[in-house]
């Protein structure tokens, strides 16, 4: 059992070691050696966990796949098929690019062109915003001549360009830019009778998502 | 003469070949033999033009940056400080970045870890954007309540987005998606007076622009 716990353990710090050096570096120049140094763990270590280079990489876009997934799930049970709940899942997802490695390295390797043609977490994420403005459209919940498209088109490429950009330059995946980059476009993507309802801060703040994250965590590591 | 004419040549041929496998491979896994064969000229040829790999995406990123340049500046000098300038620069942008492999290789580069902290292309189309807009709002173009930020959050972003995302699928370049996407943004941005004269599609259509550039080239050629 404590075997077993150390090599869960072993194997998480891995993937968040090898998060931050695709995400600094790329695939291509990231170097195993640098991973399992930065973990604090041997070669031996990182080979008894992951084959090569390419099945870290695998574990990294799978963990951050989930967590990607958890955001977009909590968005939807708690909002619905609306544009509130891609206003809440652009927030929390921005923020995850922001302070989560794994979510930042996940992306990295998502543009990477070692790693092309592998279904990326680009795509999780535009499938979910195409799914859910599609069902706000069929609700009735969109402004009269902007289709499900439209609004993907625009949000798509807006979170897209933040993610991007927010590489460099933290500001882009900020609270405060998400905010008025919704307040912007909203006007033009949300039915009339819905507008006065949506908050482009988010339905909740991110501060009390993240003390709700800090919290399960807390329970994960007491167990 | 004669001579000078072939190097110009065979500079130019590396400087595609370059951009090329730049685009496709990254700048960390592109081999200087794969560019040198692609354009049909010795390794030896290559290193009398250029020093070393990085020499090669220098000058592939400034020849895009004076793609970039050319494009704004016509932009600038058909429509002034408004938004229409915007549209159309954010038009032939996307178009070069689907037709030009010099242009998509820079931008390639400019997103590249390997080649990270150097003066983008990013930038300097994002502070063409924000300089544009600053002169709109100060023209009043700008809607009520609306700032050249807001404007320029928007804009960037979403043009970062089509430009990564474009990479995959050339239809987030197209003309179409273009054109859509300010029809949605657009009546946001613009002041009342200024939107029905605004044109989305570009105030100029692309094929108007490639066959103005084509004979630019046979010119050039021809000279």
């Amino acid at each position: 059992m404590v075997k077993q716990e150390r090599a869960a353990r072993t194997r998480h710090a891995l993937i968040q070691s090898a998060a931050a050096v695709f995400a600094e570096e790329g695939f291509a120049m990231a170097s195993l050696s640098t991973i399992s140094r930065r973990a604090g763990v041997s070669n031996g270590a990182l080979h008894f966990h992951f084959a090569n280079k390419s099945a870290l990489a695998d574990a990294v876009e799978a963990e951050a796949a989930e967590i990607v997934h958890r955001i977009t799930e909590a968005a939807q049970i708690r909002q619905g098929d609306s544009l509130q709940a891609v206003v809440d899942a652009t927030h929390e997802l921005m923020g995850s690019l922001a302070h989560d490695i794994v979510v930042r390295g996940g992306f990295r390797l998502a543009g990477d062109s070692a790693r092309r043609g592998r279904r990326t977490l680009r795509a999780q994420w535009r499938h979910w915003v195409e799914d859910t403005l599609r069902r706000a459209e069929r609700n009735g919940a969109l402004a009269e001549g902007v289709s499900w498209a439209d609004s993907a088109r625009v949000i798509v490429a807006a979170t897209t360009g933040f993610e991007v950009l927010g590489g460099d330059d933290a500001s882009w995946l900020s609270r405060q830019n998400v905010t008025r980059f919704w307040e912007v476009v909203l006007p033009r993507l949300a039915g009339r009778q819905d507008l006065g309802r949506l908050v482009t801060a988010g339905s909740r703040t991110r501060a009390a998502a993240s003390c709700r994250e800090r919290s399960s965590l807390q329970t994960r590591s007491e167990q």
